[in-house]
């Protein structure tokens, strides 16, 4: 397994000045290159505390790859939808130079109406728009002379630059939330995989892992080579597991909060490919606390129940990548370091290996 | 006057790989912030080696942000036509943020066809479009619960996050080429003026200065506190006049070229909102070195004739702040940092007043 950092604002100005949330977060990404974690992530949101503080994910990406040696970086997703791929591929080819080599591309749909709202993007658009600007990314990395003719982009010939660092391309990872297919597909692609076990009952997401690495097999990709991306808010205390328990239920209901707030225009919105999301309103009010901890969706507990629920969590998953939710902006950045340093010293060995080759060198 | 760096990429992979490009410019920007100078800035261009290194700006600049410590970060410049005002604004306020308040943002049209023909959008849209995407982040900067009905962008009610660090928004500055029209709306505006000598008439750039701080002067703007960037190429010896003229030669000679190459596409372009344009595919060719000498239009010689002709612009122009292009890529790293430390040695205490407020904190 590896273990890194999501960094996933869930704080408004009311609660925590922007400049003061990047502050921690640049500290949190110098000590994760200095424990040798395997990655820093983060995410693209607009306008609501939920993810709002990070309209770019390259932007704050850039300025960690500059405060960094090793770790890597990890857009957590980058949204297609929202940008055109001619800049999109262009600035992750910046950063990919920036940083030497580091950068994994993940790339998501998006799944907030007032955010399609917002750019005049139809969200029954949503699939088509996303597979094309992965695709444009990826040729715009691999091919000179480009001539692109999709349904919602026509350019070229032309050759961007720069050239990526990593050849033939830095590693891409589709994010996905409920559908087989696109587990599916992302498997046959040899693309890395993003999922969030809070939304999903286990058994589901073994599903949804189970066609990924089928799809993953069937396209030739090596056995272990796969790389799923696993996302856990984690809340540690060192000696008190009641306390832990109290904090991590404070730090799971502001999470909770936000995202109610962030969804609620699925009240009033439909999209054919988004079938089911008009539940998530009442989905997200009935997340349960206690459920959530014994069903290990939630990294809470002292270091000894944390390493447990990795146990399981790597036996109901396999080897994933774990990316740790250790800083929402409501606790402090001292705790978040802390939390990390005794994951590092105490409970992460017995889970890691030697860093493996991304997903795309290892094809 | 001011003085920083002015990050050109005028290289391609055959010359110098980008990561080797970044890693210099970002040992430079430290540099400019330990000799205290005034700004780095950087340019967004697309493709050819003339900028193509950089398509996006904000990338390389929270990269130098994470860096430094007291530097400016200059957009120089965003071009809002190939971008959503929504995600310029909201890159351009994260890098205010993480940067803590160092940001000034600067806006350009683009003129270049084939960028414009890449995204699809129509050259004669241009002037509109730069507009409409200045005014979206400005108000997206300032005001919450935004609504905003333009001709190529709608969307709202809508709040940005995360909200600049400067209040009551950073730095706008403006680049103007030729129009004097350009010029006076930037100083009625409050906005800063980014213009580049070396493709104008010293009188002619006067003009475009008159009419910019008439139009600052009639709006209200402080005497003195508007805000003028100009750029100039600079190749430095510290002995040997004979020495840094030859090298400036090839210095300038390579810009050309480079420039010469990317505009290639006017030869068959034509616009009502870029009038003359078709003639720089042979005013770039009729550019000549002895004459660009003459006139001051590059900072070539030694630290004494760097004094000189520092002393000359600004009896032309007044209390400019001048953009020192160093790093073109085609010389080396260490040539780079000498010519900065030497300069600010020797040259620039004579020029240089005490860091001054922006444009808009002096309004
Ligand atoms: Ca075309
Ligand atoms: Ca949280
Ligand atoms: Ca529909
Ligand atoms: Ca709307
Ligand atoms: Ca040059
Ligand atoms: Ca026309």
């Amino acid at each position: 397994m590896r273990f890194g950092i999501n960094f996933f604002p869930t704080v408004g100005p009311a609660e925590k000045p922007a400049d003061r949330y990047f502050a921690e977060c640049l500290r949190l990404a110098e000590v994760a290159d200095e424990l040798g974690l395997d990655h820093v992530k983060t995410v693209e949101h607009y306008f609501h505390p939920y993810g709002g503080y990070s309209p770019d994910p390259v932007t704050f990406l850039a300025a960690a790859a500059a405060r960094t040696a090793s770790v890597r970086l990890v857009t957590g997703a980058a949204i297609p939808a929202f940008t055109h791929p001619l800049k999109l591929a262009g600035k992750l080819a910046m950063l990919d130079n920036i940083s030497r080599g580091r950068l994994q591309a993940g790339f998501g749909r998006a799944f907030l109406p007032d955010e399609f709202d917002a750019f005049g993007v139809p969200m029954d658009e949503s699939r088509e728009r996303f597979q094309e600007g992965v695709e444009a990314c990826r040729r715009l990395w691999t091919e000179e002379d480009v001539r692109f003719e999709g349904r919602h982009y026509a350019f070229g010939p032309l050759t961007l630059l720069p050239r990526p660092y990593q050849r033939p391309h830095p590693a891409i990872l589709v994010a996905a939330a409920f559908s087989p297919e696109s587990c599916a597909a992302a498997g046959r692609a040899g693309h890395g995989l993003m999922v969030v076990p809070s939304i999903l009952d286990r058994e589901r997401l073994q599903g949804l892992l189970a066609v990924y690495r089928e799809g993953w097999a069937a396209s030739g990709g090596a056995p272990g080579a796969e790389h799923v991306h696993v996302s856990y808010e984690c809340y540690l205390d060192e000696h008190d597991s009641s306390a832990a328990y109290a904090a991590g239920r404070a730090y799971a209901d502001n999470y909770r909060a936000k995202l109610a707030e962030a969804v609620t225009a699925w009240g009033r919105t439909r999209s054919d490919q988004y079938q089911g999301y008009e539940r998530l309103v009442e989905g997200v009010k009935r997340i349960d606390y206690d459920a959530s901890l014994r069903e290990d969706k939630l990294l809470v507990g002292t270091p000894e129940e944390i390493a447990e629920r990795l146990r399981r969590i790597r036996e109901h998953f396999g080897e994933v990548t774990v990316s740790l939710h250790v800083n929402s902006g409501t606790t402090t950045v001292e705790r978040a370091e802390r939390t990390l340093r005794v994951l590092a010293d105490r409970v992460l060995p017995e889970f890691t290996r030697p860093r493996e080759q991304s997903p795309a060198a290892a094809r």
